[in-house]
């Protein structure tokens, strides 16, 4: 199995988590979002959609778009289970996962930054006002919803495809220097799922085409 | 159940579209966005992300994010089935939906506009850039995977997931003068679609909300 990965996306960061979590072996290829690898072939032809994180399977097909693949794990591999069992437990950690995998991440990536910045002329500090302000928008509802739940996750004492979906999303407000204050809650579920095993070696900085820091 | 929905929400549309696929008798409760209601009291007690749609369970609990509540929807409901039973099929489909899903609809919404006119001061035209860019680079590849499968339908003979998410996506494309001439196929899947009774008592304009034009 092979993650077609990049060191800063956060969507193939969700991705790593639920692997290691899952303890399914993979090899990841790096495609280099700043050289726009994934616009050009031969990624194209495997995810037309021009975007990672994609994971070939062993037979060759080619799944796309993190929740779907994190989906596709929780189906193949079944345990640990990171979502609950009951549906309606489900249907709200999916929620949960969605406020963020929809309505912050594809606002907030690269593509988004690049288009603001092209085409509609938006200075550093107008880049930094739209990042906060859909990253807040969400962060408001999820620290509500996980402060009343007072786990070391995200949902109780066990990792789940909600701190694979919250832990990427919260290393990039970090980065983008979001002001996190508001979120003790969430910022404490980080600090634990940062300390463990799966979720650091999932880390950006520790992935083999990281450009940034040292390994 | 109760469905908490505007007419114009896409997002709701998708459900409305697949809870009349799947026969569940539900009642509406309309949330306006125009006047902001969604970010107000009540509605902000029962979803505090702010945001329609929201579905309320028999039970009091109540669901948040269209995707979930399709993925509810299919997990309670198994009859007619709208996700494949095999994972990797499934896997696929659910990458085509969260295409438009993650990758259309949030860059796309009335927040989202309004915040560009609002605090970037873009204007008709580069909104309008804005809007046809996000939703052409997912058509480009969705018309191209639909084109390969030929089916009345996204996905074969049969109205799936797929086709809950791309018709409110195809509607409101057209709403904003998108210029769909490169996408036969996912055209005439919206003209089949929207002749069905489950999907044609769906759309905006039949929703007693609705405020643009009489019914």
């Amino acid at each position: 199995m092979k993650h077609y990965s990049y060191f800063r996306s956060s969507a193939a960061y969700r991705v790593r988590i639920a692997l290691n979590l899952k303890g399914v072996d993979y090899g990841q290829v790096s495609v280099d979002l700043v050289t726009a690898e994934q616009k050009a072939q031969p990624y194209l032809a495997l995810n037309p959609q021009g975007l990672v994180p994609a994971l070939e399977l062993e037979d060759g097909t080619v799944l796309n778009q993190s929740m779907a693949i994190l989906e596709w794990l929780e189906d193949t591999y079944k345990t640990p289970a990171l979502y609950p069992a009951a549906a309606t437990q489900r249907a709200l950690m999916r929620g949960f996962c969605l406020n963020i995998a929809c309505d912050v991440h594809p606002l907030n990536n690269l593509s988004v930054l690049n288009f603001l910045k092209d085409e509609l002329d938006a200075q550093q500090e107008q880049l930094a006002a739209w990042y906060s302000h859909w990253v807040c928008r969400v962060f408001d509802a999820a620290e509500q919803q996980v402060a009343t739940d007072s786990g070391k996750f995200c949902f109780g004492n066990t990792p789940s495809m909600a701190d694979c979906v919250l832990i990427p999303q919260m290393y990039n407000a970090l980065r983008f220097n979001v002001d996190v204050g508001s979120y003790p809650t969430l910022m404490s579920i980080y600090e634990h799922c940062t300390s463990l095993p799966a979720f650091a070696s999932a880390d950006p900085l520790k992935q083999s085409d990281n450009t940034d820091q040292a390994l």
